[in-house]
């Protein structure tokens, strides 16, 4: 068994990264008492019933009283009224972290907040699902993924490498970046993809000649995994947006760049142009496989749910 | 059991589809012999080894000399070269069927050449994975998925109905309609979703300030989801965009107007549009599982491959 870190966690949002770093920590036995806050009260009891916290405050001022490691677990377009309230109540020697998906401007929301003798660390997980909420969370999740910290130059040795050690036995890899390179690789690891997901949803939602029920019935020909990415949290993907403008905005524009030179290449019929472009995305995904970042079955391992036949 | 509704079926290309119909048909009795074709020898070979056929020949010709049922399962850019190879061998009152991604430009292609007696019904699978090859093949690919037929208004109705029971035993749901409105139906459902999910790789591996090793170590953020997509086969996807032009340019225009709309409210911090649309995205995912199109299990209920926890 491994010893504890960590007498007192403080989860403020207990979502689905909230509940998995629950899971995990306790599947670890490296914390002692977890606690955790949500503005929802439906949010509250699920959380205690589900034992993921032994107690739910409703503010994140109360949560935070004598926890030695602090996590916003909350959309980042709230750290900045979190990091507010929290200030008077953190413990000295406390490690204050979150797992948001943008870096530079949470740290530039959270860090001007942090009082002397608290340790401010920010991190991202590079894990989810498509689903929300306490109930999402499971321990596996971060297992065999990376988790990226942003300190600042200054920021305490010690409590850097007591969140590395952290995340690395709740199953994360660690990285350590800096906020702005995190933004630039998040862009378009995760943000682009969203947001052209969300896209291709809605624009086929919208057209005159297809159905919406043909859309669903014939999705199974690529649609559907863009689905999958479209029914993530609509405030924390708003929120992303939000905050890293810039990056993605520059993302945006090469996707689009590109993506004129391929619709040129199909207007004009130029096989071999597009040939050669499909054949070299094709190696990115042995890529993925190997570094172990994804499954290497068919399909995601996907089976049909039922079988018609007998 | 079933009956045996065709004594000899014929596949022409013995690819992912061509050895997942030899699997679905033999796991439903309903065949005889199943020959093939391929101009590939380790394709031949390999076809042979596992049964897929009992002779894998190097011609199409030589291939359906006797068979009751012929399906076309190369990449679609042959299918004119391949009518009129096969044209003199066809047996009267055969029906040649075929599996391409794309309806019209393939009737347009084939039709022409079926001789008096032979009943020709296009059609298509709407179901595969990102593997390629006689080995990538199992029963179950087309269990509860759709597959479309296109016949032409003259197309003799026994032969469309037998067509369409054979498909229903192999595990599909079948439904017919126009070749025009396929095209546009399979244009935002899967041929766009895979040009830009080549696309985004190829963006990703081309930038100057994030290296390919750290797209693919942090590409769990929504980005492994692109790239298994954009493993699929080059050369029948190169095909499909040359012979879907008009429909493919239709809607990548709406995506990208529509991206644009996206696009300037992220420059312009415009929040609420932003969680609008997301919003709205998130509510087809629904329909894609209620329809029994996809998991509802997260994260197509891929699980990280190995704990380090312990």
């Amino acid at each position: 068994m491994n010893d504890v870190m960590f007498k007192r966690v403080a989860l403020i949002g207990i979502g689905l990264i909230g509940s998995s770093i629950s899971h995990a920590a306790r599947r670890a036995g490296i914390v002692g008492e977890i606690v955790g806050s949500s503005s929802t009260p439906a949010t509250r009891a699920k959380a205690e019933e589900l034992g993921l916290v032994t107690r739910a405050y409703e503010t994140a001022a109360e949560a935070v009283k004598d926890a030695d490691l602090v996590i916003l677990c909350t959309p980042i377009g709230v750290y900045g009224k979190i990091a507010r309230e929290i200030r008077p109540h953190l413990k000295p020697g406390a490690i204050l972290s979150d797992v948001g998906s943008v870096k530079a401007s949470v740290v530039r929301d959270i860090a001007p907040h942090v009082p002397d003798g608290v340790h401010f660390v920010a991190g991202h997980p590079i894990a989810g699902t498509e689903q929300s909420g306490p109930e999402a969370g499971f321990a596996e999740l971060f297992d065999g993924r990376w988790c990226i910290l942003t300190p600042e130059p200054d920021t305490d040795r010690m409590a850097i490498a007591q969140l590395e050690s952290f995340w690395r036995k709740l199953g994360s890899e660690v990285e350590i970046m800096s906020p702005e390179h995190h933004d630039l690789v998040l862009g378009i690891t995760s943000h682009v993809p969203h947001l052209i997901a969300f896209n291709i949803v809605n624009t086929a939602a919208h057209l005159e000649r297809v159905t919406d029920s043909e859309v669903i019935k014939f999705s199974a020909g690529g649609f559907r995994d863009f689905t999958r990415i479209a029914a993530s949290d609509p405030v924390m993907w708003r929120d992303v947006f939000l905050n890293n403008k810039d990056a993605v905005l520059e993302m945006l524009g090469r996707f689009s760049e590109d993506l004129v030179v391929l619709q040129r290449a199909i207007r004009f019929g130029d096989g071999e142009t597009l040939e050669r472009l499909f054949t070299e995305a094709r190696a990115i995904r042995r890529g993925v496989i190997q570094a172990g970042q994804d499954t290497g079955a068919p399909d995601f391992g996907r089976r049909p749910q039922s079988s018609k036949d007998s």
